[in-house]
């Protein structure tokens, strides 16, 4: 049941949902993108009463390919532990979604992509928020002829879409599972993401956002936010060793592009996207839309919530979990709140965490019990 | 009263102190420097009975010219809130010593001084600790005839060597003021420097660090760099606003390097001073050297403290200030912790902060009458 205005493509194993001129994303400031192209993938099978859709968002650095190989970078599934065949996202219950956000450079418009003229949008693209991203996310929802979601659920920026996806569409989330995010950017993430993006903006190949005509990337300047990325991902400890461990390697050394991975983000994210995406991340600040009080973002809602953080993530640290949690519980939200004991900072969220899969299973199983969903797939 | 392999010179402004190859700096690596010259200014006497000594460590971006403009800078004096006539620090009343810290760049022994080739030492200079900036200064302070100080005190980078100082030479400072800093880097502050000093490293400019024999300077990457120190001196709330007009006044923009401050840092500030003092404070972990407790580090001594932070600085948090505070105290110092409330961030102690000078100035006569030194210089 796809949307008139729209039509399912893929190409090059990227699955895409083109609307056309017709339907056009209104951005926050006014602006608007059309037409729009949301990139992404699906995982299970809807249900018959269309009542076991999970939308996953992704991170600043991740994709759409959460539970499959990237047929681009080739970099394998990013969580694969918690969506599959029996993780505790059960594709064989649950059909699961997840797009490239707007402005991303994995199939959804954005910088990367094409305008009018046959050239990248570039910086002629319009600045985003957060709430932009969610709001062409629900586009591809309704599209896809799903009413309500049973779940919604993100880490870091992904959990800052889960939260806007509950503020702005109270009636179309069953559930909403946060992990490691906040309901607004902190001033040191503000400041590490200003920094890679000023990394990025003094390499002179970025050539003022319009690399590509020139043949160009920024490749080192991106190493560097893709840096950023990466260190602030790591627990205290871990940053500490990581510079230990340079220091010994070698006195003093441009290092930001090293490893597979690093040069496979440096290859494939487009340099503009990181500045628009972190952008729109260091504007996040929910409870500034709603008069400077968080639990006005949440009012009339229904919806039940897990929050979750790890005790060794300073990036989003504890403290931001339980500030979003004490808001919904006051916006009479029935609301758990989780601190997982972990030494992995950030990214414990992507790592082997029992504590943190057991008590995620146990909340998705409550959640879609009280659904009426069973345990393998079908509807109430 | 001079060492006898030390003399001083002056040129074009900057001071300097030059140890001959018979007194080499014995660093904590097992290496060494020689020949070793410190650049340092001095306000004010010393009295007959050289106990009226104040040593005042400077931070990562300042230098020597505490009290007086910067004659090759013509930046105006750092602190003339706090140190000066009349002033908290009064210089009628105390000697005032500041040097440029070991492989800074503003005439103290570093990477940008000329090896024996008259070439930068550039990379070839040797990793250097706090320890190793508090040991310079040491030779310093008694090559100037003076056995132990009335008072150390430093913000950020110089409060590490502050305590640093008292935890060296417990029997030499009667008085330390540790403001704005802490006893370890954390994470943050260790992420946010190597963010920078990749940046720097990434710079064309930079060419492995032999630029000057190249004739250029990496001024993009050190813009990058000094941006990191300045917006992590913000209050959350002035990085908040500092990203929002940025992003009003134009979408994407590298405008890390605007400003006449910043302009004069990138061209006067040598890169690989940033790299070599950057990673000296990311090493800093002054427990770590006493058996991971930090109390032990401050046996033995007899030296009065206070330990300011601000509210707001969330680089150096007050929750770094009461470790400090509180290991001083079980080992058995006499120490007073003061959390200034201000939204001025890591920065405060620069700017008008009357609770600050009023509560310094109190804790510095206060100690000064324990010392028996009279309110217009002379001793006891």
């Amino acid at each position: 049941m796809i949307h008139a205005a729209a039509k399912i493509q893929a190409a090059g194993g990227v699955r895409t949902l083109a609307f056309d001129a017709s339907a056009p994303l209104q951005l926050a400031n006014g602006e608007h993108v059309a037409p729009l192209t949301v990139a992404f993938e699906t995982y299970g099978a809807l249900n018959t009463d269309r009542t076991n859709a999970v939308l996953v968002c992704h991170a600043l650095t991740t994709d759409q390919f959460v539970a499959s190989p990237n047929p681009i970078t080739g970099r394998p599934a990013w969580w694969p532990r918690i969506v599959g065949p029996g993780r505790p996202i059960d594709t064989n219950r649950f059909i699961v979604i997840c797009a490239n956000v707007l402005g991303g450079s994995m199939g959804t418009t954005g910088p990367a992509t094409l305008g009018p003229d046959h050239q990248p949008n570039g910086l002629r693209f319009p600045p985003i928020t957060i709430a932009d991203m969610v709001r062409a996310q629900s586009m591809l929802i309704e599209a896809l002829g799903i009413e309500s979601l049973f779940l919604v659920i993100g880490a870091g920026m992904g959990g800052m879409q889960a939260l806007n996806w509950v503020s702005a569409y109270p009636k179309r989330a069953f559930a909403c599972v946060t992990v490691a995010a906040a309901a607004r950017q902190s001033a040191t993430n503000i400041a590490i993401s200003e920094l890679g993006r000023q990394a990025v903006m003094a390499d002179p190949d970025w050539r003022g956002g319009g690399y590509t005509a020139h043949g160009v990337r920024p490749s080192k300047g991106l190493a560097v936010a893709r840096m950023a990325a990466q260190v602030a991902s790591l627990s205290e400890q871990g940053v500490r060793s990581r510079i230990e461990d340079a220091r010994q390697r070698e006195r003093f050394k441009f290092d930001a592009d090293v490893g597979t991975h690093g040069a496979i983000f440096v290859e494939r994210f487009d340099a503009n996207s990181y500045l628009y995406l972190s952008r729109a991340m260091d504007g996040f600040d929910l409870g500034a839309d709603f008069g400077g009080r968080l639990a006005n973002a949440f009012q009339g809602g229904s919806t039940r919530h897990a929050v979750f953080s790890f005790s060794s993530d300073w990036r989003f640290p504890p403290a931001d979990g339980r500030t979003v949690a004490r808001a919904l519980i006051a916006a009479g939200a029935d609301t758990s709140f989780v601190e997982i004991d972990s030494e992995k900072g950030h990214d414990a969220y992507l790592h082997e965490e029992p504590e943190f899969e057991a008590t995620l299973t146990g909340f998705i199983d409550s959640a879609a019990s009280a659904r009426g969903l069973s345990l393998q797939g079908g509807g109430a």
